[in-house]
């Protein structure tokens, strides 16, 4: 066994799992006319160990064994692992056009976080099952994915708050037996459980000790019994309306999973009632999770800055001062994200065995991307320009008695033609959809969410900086 | 003769007009299935007048003839038609639920600006025709747009720039002839121009000597000869992964116009070659656009504000200190728009005859506006939460395996039904859309526009506050 | 009796008041070195009722009475009696070079927050009082200010928190007797509390049962036995190193009061353990109190405005577009300014028989002059230049050995002297400082309780415009 | 020879130079009552190469000569070097209390420009002299700064136009004669200048052939006939009305320097006429300066950080929801600027021999720092409350009178003194003065100057960025 191919990777998928794609139960998602744009994108993640240019990156030898692993699956233990790692997800999106695959890397948070909470509590059983676990999704290069985001109910609430419509809005065990535990609940917004084989479940939030049966983990294949997800609808064709494009469509889709009280057996249950552990467990996934929104994000960065660049010059208006004022907006916006994902590198830190990118560092980073996100947006829709919107469309453009009106008119800088003008208005409107912003929003945890991080973990500078200024100050006693 | 009523509206629509939609002729724009919804709003404006809660808002009498008139086609003297005016857009905007019927409203600007500039130039002959123009309407309350943005090509070029790819990116005087003039060009971005009666033309720059001929402005019925235009296409009726909804889908759409060497009567030409009048014409319409710009848009404020409080309140969020935070921003983005476009009618200023808004106040609500929309939209999209685009859709809710789970498990707020919690996350999509932000940006001019505007308009207050500080620092000589 | 002098004013300080500056015991404020500049701002008050050019403006009719009276004193009915009080706050101002004079302004805030509440409770005794009092004060012309903000200890317990270090830190009645109650605390940040003649004192925040004997208000002579001022450090001289300028200078100063058991008669208490009535006291002293600060910061903006555009011009730079970007900032940022101010005149409420400013555009405007000011002020340093610090001084332009180099190399704009540069300069520096930054996000309340205020004050538009989108979403129940 | 002491460094300054200070000539700066402060701010670069905790960072091993060396004189070759002289100003910063002791480091940056630029040219000549002054700054550990901004008369114009007032507004030669060439004009803002043996001077902008005159650098003893400098003026001591605090005040002052025909030998002339080579000279010491600009400023931040959190403590507001939003945008902010500042020295670029900091991370770390500087401000000061400003002073506290109540009522949170938290008053005025806000916007270059450097550093990644969508559009041609 060893690393699989994409083809075995697609056909894999073909389990009997329950999915549902815009009210219709889905045979194969791997053949599906919506959900096979997706597969392929995860694919891409088995091609790149396949092909020559990318085998180094995606591929390495592991250091006991010295079989041939997903980097993915294997435990960072330095900034130069973590920085490979951080270029591995980078290129890996590149070649998904701002996708990143995910066949492995979200699975790795997690696989990761339940390892560092393992060793936490110094419960031998659980790193071992860990271990075991790890060891097999090494062997069978398995895709995995994870489900951390219960529904929640009301929010204000804890999880066994009586106050609760019901006792379900978190994942909970409502039962154990010789062979495993059982459980029930929903997780949303779980990006590519509809196309990976295992699904990690973790709390997603901190248990107090009345909370004690939700504090569970687990992995579980994505077609055991009592499993049933709803994807999301998303955009996989190039519209009518737009120019032609042979290049793939990419996208992925979420999942709502509903456990209907589902059996997980033992070897694959991580935490079970240890409530205290909730909180690292999720905390360190987070952390592990924002540093792969933050690389995934330098690549579509880049297109922003691209499109605008493209339009600009497109339009005709590249030399206007405000232009280049909007301009150096956007490089300061990719520069700053791909410094502060490096720092979070370069400025690891090592818990529970496992090297884990800078708390501060990468809280910021993601907050950086999200909370400018619309600001960019704006910016390209300004440069663009209301023809943005109001541009004829493709099938017009087929039409003989409009062709060479649209020819003629819609040229703007008269070195790039009408078509071309209109193929990058196509894009733009593409990668700046409003679905699209709401997921750089809250995508691996909302703005807010890394605020309270950044101010949790700045504890320790906070009251430094503070001392040093009380010296100076020479405050008494 | 005098006001008409919504289905005299409708018939008078099917009149042999070349009107395009995604690739198709169009054979009737009243009874097409997506064009029919515009002209549903448009006919609102018939229907205030109609209806006795809005009547006296919509219709006045003639001062000098004691008619019954549109009150868009009264030409305003004072603070008080201005504030009038602005009532009648909020309210029609209201009926429209967000939308401003538009039936008579960019006309009237355009006959405004026109009758400014008449007047300005004191050419008898002008203020003559657009007199009688202006009568035409009122007595035929005919539905009027106004056609403004050229293509513009290279946008650093002027129109007669010999380096344009060619002399027809902005509408221009071909012809002359005993009959009328001949023009040519497009004109882009314009707004109800499939369903109205009659188009304004005016330039939209200023112009020099040597671009005389496209210093052009008239009026001419939509099914003239030579006159083809397309749709922007457009979102018409509720999805059906959307939950159902009975409330009329309110849109308009935006005309890209070919003007293919058209025959202009004289009676309706009211420049032609007068180039220094082309800026004032302009300057002025905009002006008095970007009026009706903020005040229609202070209902979609209204929207925007009443689905973040709706949605923190479904969530379960409302107390939380950084909510009231984002719903305190909201109540100052929707306060300050209110504020500002009052401001601009009571220090209206006097041009050409008529009371028009003051510029400085017009353009900052309009900036106001367009420059923090992204930023509503972002603290929208964050209060929604992820769900806001990962929620099961409708279809998924028929099918009888899911329906359950979605009511149990997509719960918030316990007083609130997922059913009511999904079908606010569907109007939260369709009034946050992208193509809106684009078209908030770039309505009535774009931000730079506005702050150019400014800028120009605030020389004296500038020069006055620096006389003032050169005399608090005694400045000599 | 009725109007008196500026001198009749200066000469009724001179009336063994017990204040400090700067560690002395200061004699008489009037003819004292530093606060005497400040009485002097204080006088502007008065000799705008005896100047016929500010006469009307300053001075009205009583309509009752028919006497002559300051129209602070008066009792504001309607919008033209708010918008003429802003014209006056506006008038005076500006002949404060950005100061307002302040002699009864704050304290006619006061008095009307006094009347309100005495309406509000309905208690004929305040009402009687309160009524008397007002008389007086229009007879005798009488110099008042407001002592409202409590020195408060730890901000986060109530004042009668027995976990505060003592019970004093607010203001409360320690006895009652006969003749009336003695009060014993503290006050902060009380503007022109040295140089008035009463000092209101008010509660600064929301009361319960068990902090009755903290809700009082009273008014109260400057001299009276057992006050003690201190007054913070001001300039109010043109340093030497500046250039000399023979243009007064204008400024003022604030008190910390120290109520060291003060007997106050009852004929001059106003609220006396009637808890539930604090908060609307302080309430709507603080809204109309902001309303004042709108005002008087027109004048002060104009400055800022008035120093970017000279000193673009001066340096040269006035056409570079990064500089009109800037003072179009600076337009908007005082135009907005201007715009909320009225509206708040216009969409004035009444409350207990008084006209007020509307709550939710007066605290915008307030919370928009603060929470722009430092970007404001960063505009001004930038196209100021580094030169604005580092520029020789007059002192060295005295000597002959530099004398002719500063005048040679400290030209920019050709057009201008290196010394009105340098003079603009100092300008700049006086009405940029840091201690003027604070002033202005606290005057009047800090950002935050103005944001605090808007959410609270907004809750039935918020309310109204949820209801509008739950119609369009078609909400069930 | 070899490292001096701070003592003979002091020793040498008192070498007749003609410096002012207040219109007055100082004798000798190093024992005169401000300067003096100043010096000893600078001795600490001196004193770090003595003491053993700080030698290793201040002192490396020439690895030619195997001397030892100031590390600033150093020519770096790669991250390691950049990171060290990064870490060296950050220590010697913090030793100055957020003042860089600059005995060596602006020089040095002036230093390595000219020799990158004389490398560029593949002028012998220039690098033999500009390698034996280095040799001689090593071996004499001279004290040195730069002559960079000229005083430019009007900025829109050539030093050479024939519109300027006078053809000096840029230092020039003036005449050249056997011993070398005549210099004329003046620098402003030079940090240092009064109390450093050597200056640099290198032109302050890129130049023409016209301008061929003003493209001249050298280096000149501070006492060299014909150079007068004007020092601002600065705060050298605790102001009697601030707590006393026997901590060294640090500061520094800047001169105006005037070259009254000043000779300057051959041997120290590094440009005079190459006018293509003006620009990447002094572009490459705006780059290394802004690195050192960014670096220094690291220790001030966290005093920033350190007073906000202190006063939020001492205030007793620590825990409310807006304070820790505030005191989260002062870790983004410190953070921010560290990241990029590490990054600028990993991703660096070799130029002319010379490894230079990365210029887009560089100068976007300065952006940063300037462009939110004022926020910073504006926070801390939100936080502090109006009593920074209007505290009552040491001497009012002296006075028995008024001491008690002082102690009483104005403590904050209990559990801090009333003296501590007006000591951190004292001290928060002090770093956050109005000056400071000019030079942090304006020092090592202003935000545009940064903001028009990020644009043309980012052409190749603007480029690289616009080809990536063009493949994704799939443009043709």
């Amino acid at each position: 066994m060893g690393l699989i191919t994409a083809e075995q990777y697609r056909e894999s998928l073909n389990d009997g799992r329950e999915v549902y794609y815009k009210g219709e139960r889905v045979e194969n998602v791997a053949t599906h006319d919506d959900l096979g744009v997706c597969v392929d994108v995860m694919a891409i993640d088995y091609e790149m160990a396949e092909h020559p240019d990318t085998r180094e990156l995606a591929v390495m030898k592991d250091p006991v064994t010295g079989e041939e692993i997903s980097r993915y699956y294997y435990k960072p233990q330095n900034a130069e692992d973590l920085l490979k790692a951080h270029a591995l997800i980078v290129k890996a999106t590149e070649l998904g056009d701002g996708y990143i695959p995910l066949a492995h890397d979200i699975g790795a948070d997690a696989l990761n976080a339940i390892h560092i909470t393992a060793n936490m509590m110094g419960n031998q059983d659980y790193i071992d099952r860990i271990e075991r676990y790890r060891k097999e999704l090494q062997d069978k290069d398995l895709a995995t994915c994870a489900g951390v985001t219960c529904v929640k109910g009301d929010r204000m609430l804890r999880p066994s708050d009586p106050g609760q419509a019901h006792p379900d809005f978190y994942v909970r065990v409502v039962d154990r037996n010789r062979k495993g535990i059982v459980v029930r609940g929903a997780k949303i917004h779980i990006t590519g459980a509809a196309y990976c084989n295992d699904i990690f479940v973790i709390p997603c939030r901190a248990m107090t000790e009345g909370d004690k049966d939700y504090a569970v983990a687990f992995a579980i294949p994505a077609n055991t019994k009592g499993i049933k997800q709803v994807c999301r609808p998303f955009t996989s064709h190039i519209s009518p309306l737009d120019w032609p494009n042979t290049r793939p469509v990419r996208v992925h889709t979420d999942s709502f999973i509903i456990f209907d009280d589902v059996l997980v057996p033992w070897e694959r249950v991580f935490l079970c009632g240890e409530w205290k552990y909730a909180a690292p467990m999720v905390y360190n996934f987070a952390l592990m999770h924002r540093r792969t929104g933050c690389a995934y994000r330098i690549p579509l960065s880049e297109q922003l800055l691209g499109v605008a660049v493209a339009i600009a010059q497109y339009n005709g208006i590249f030399d206007a001062p405000h232009v280049k004022e909007k301009l150096t907006d956007l490089v300061i916006y990719l520069e700053t994200l791909k410094s502060l994902s490096k720092t979070a590198c370069y400025d690891f830190v090592m818990r529970g065995g496992v090297a884990v990118p800078n708390p501060i560092a990468t809280n910021m980073a993601k907050y950086h991307f999200a909370h400018h996100y619309h600001d960019v947006v704006k910016n390209i829709q300004d440069l663009a320009g209301g023809l943005l919107v109001t541009a004829p469309t493709y099938k017009d453009y087929q039409r003989p008695e409009l062709r060479e009106a649209i020819e003629k008119y819609l040229v703007g800088n008269r070195n790039v033609s009408a078509e071309n003008r209109l193929r990058m208005f196509d894009l733009i409107r593409r990668i700046t959809k409003a679905d699209l912003e709401t997921i750089c929003l809250h995508g691996e945890g909302s703005p807010i969410a890394e605020r309270m991080t950044i101010y949790m973990e700045a504890q320790k500078v906070m009251n430094d900086c503070r001392k040093l200024v009380e010296e100076m100050a020479q405050i008494k006693g």
